[in-house]
């Protein structure tokens, strides 16, 4: 394992949503300063602004942007929903080119009212109708496998293997894989998922923070790095052998760190960034 | 699948823990009332109690006793704790036989402190080192997997493949595998798993329960079967497919439903049963 202690901050990014209170503009005005050198920009932050000029306005402050965060939530029993998902998550991919996002994080989704598998099904169609304009925009699509708890509403693909499957079916150098360690970090073949992930050249976007022991809410209570029980640094050392480069990016929901000061706490990320990951 | 409608009770049993707000005596007695055949009971609703005086007043009143439930918990980073937890098993063992239980059902646990590798290993240690007093006593052990969201301190062992494993790696008539809708519905193997598990032998218990959309509280949110998203019933198919002609353990637990007056409770839980199970 090649896990050693990271030395910069030079594979540093940081969610928009990790520092919610922040409109973008501050996101990107604090993270600059305080030498963050990039930044995944989620939909919601955009909300009223032009793409285009936020994402100038970004590399004017010298960020790179990662990923636009969130596309996906393709199933529904319902083919309506199923063709509105459709066309937000195109919507999204032109979103993502004007931001100049390389890549377009997709939550799969799923609908309780019918089985895993058929949502799964919708999954696979929903990247299949996606595809051409992802080549055409030149904007990737990564899977990302979420914790089984959200196997309900957010996701019928719930480790790296189905993840993994996902992406090898397509076979496209559009479609790839987020690897987030609090989704995954439980699996006892994340290790060898993660490799398959890299040799397979699947391997697009990695996440990190914390399980903080005891979680008690199912959605908003993840934990910096070095606050829980995931080997952040040993996936990371996992991620690196499998090949991959690119940044590791920090997505923490979070109603504790949301009611702190952000400037304090963007700190803390930093601190524990170099300590934990 | 042969998994039709239910036709009666025969095959119905509740635990304890369900109707928490009532003592034993009181749960035997409504159980018996209202023709639920059988019970588990939780070392909680114990305390205090003669177990082998309990067990012949479940029996007078003409109730079943499926399994003691719960040992295991077997991890630590500390070898003192670990030994605790042996004995503390080793107790459950002795309750189980004077309660007439043929069953011990075992929650593995996990530490957060150490690798979930390491918690495995402390896991089959224990039942190892368990399982002559088992043999001894005539109570069997169940291994339950639990959902990934416990992963963290309750059960390193988190898919029925994995419960599979370490029950295959005994290879005992004493060691088997419990299989609760709750933890699993979501794991896209889950059938094929099912089939293994009675094909070795080893499906000693079948739980039932539901997952509510949404689901508000890691622990205590559980829902009546047909309140959620598992097919409980096509499950229950797979379970008998499998060779397994035990008991449907109703295990709920809810805060929302043990604020309501048990009773109805009771009469709600034998409505959906034979309408969603």
């Amino acid at each position: 394992m090649s896990s050693g202690r990271l030395k910069d901050f030079s594979r540093l990014c940081i969610h928009t949503i990790t520092t919610k209170p922040w409109e973008i503009e501050t996101a990107v005005e604090q993270y600059a300063a305080e030498g963050v050198p990039a930044i995944s920009v989620w939909r919601e932050a955009l909300c009223g602004r032009d793409p285009r000029r936020t994402g100038e306005r970004i590399r004017a402050a010298g960020l790179a942007v990662v990923a636009l965060v969130r596309g996906g939530f393709f199933p529904s029993v319902s083919a309506g929903k199923r063709k509105e998902a459709l066309a937000e998550n195109e919507r999204a991919l032109h979103e993502a080119a004007a931001l100049g996002a390389p890549l377009l994080v997709l939550v799969p989704g799923a609908d309780p009212r019918q089985p895993p598998e058929t949502s799964r099904q919708q999954i696979r169609e929903g990247i299949a109708a996606l595809l051409p304009l992802a080549e055409e925009t030149g904007v990737r699509l990564a899977i990302e496998p979420l914790h089984p708890m959200y196997a309900d509403t957010r996701s019928a693909v719930n480790t790296l293997a189905q993840a993994n499957d996902m992406a090898e079916y397509f076979a496209s150098p559009w479609v790839g894989v987020a690897v987030d360690v609090y989704h995954l970090w439980w699996d006892p073949d994340l290790e060898r998922e993660i490799a398959r992930c890299g040799a397979h050249d699947n391997l697009f976007a990695f996440h990190i923070c914390d399980w903080r022991v005891p979680t008690t809410d199912l959605l908003n209570d993840r934990g910096l790095m070095g606050e829980g029980c995931i080997p952040v640094r040993q996936i990371r050392g996992w991620v690196e052998e499998a090949g991959f480069t690119g940044y590791h990016e920090v997505e923490i929901f979070s109603d504790r760190y949301w009611a702190e000061d952000q400037k304090s706490f963007l700190r803390k990320i930093k601190k524990v960034y170099l300590e934990h990951s």
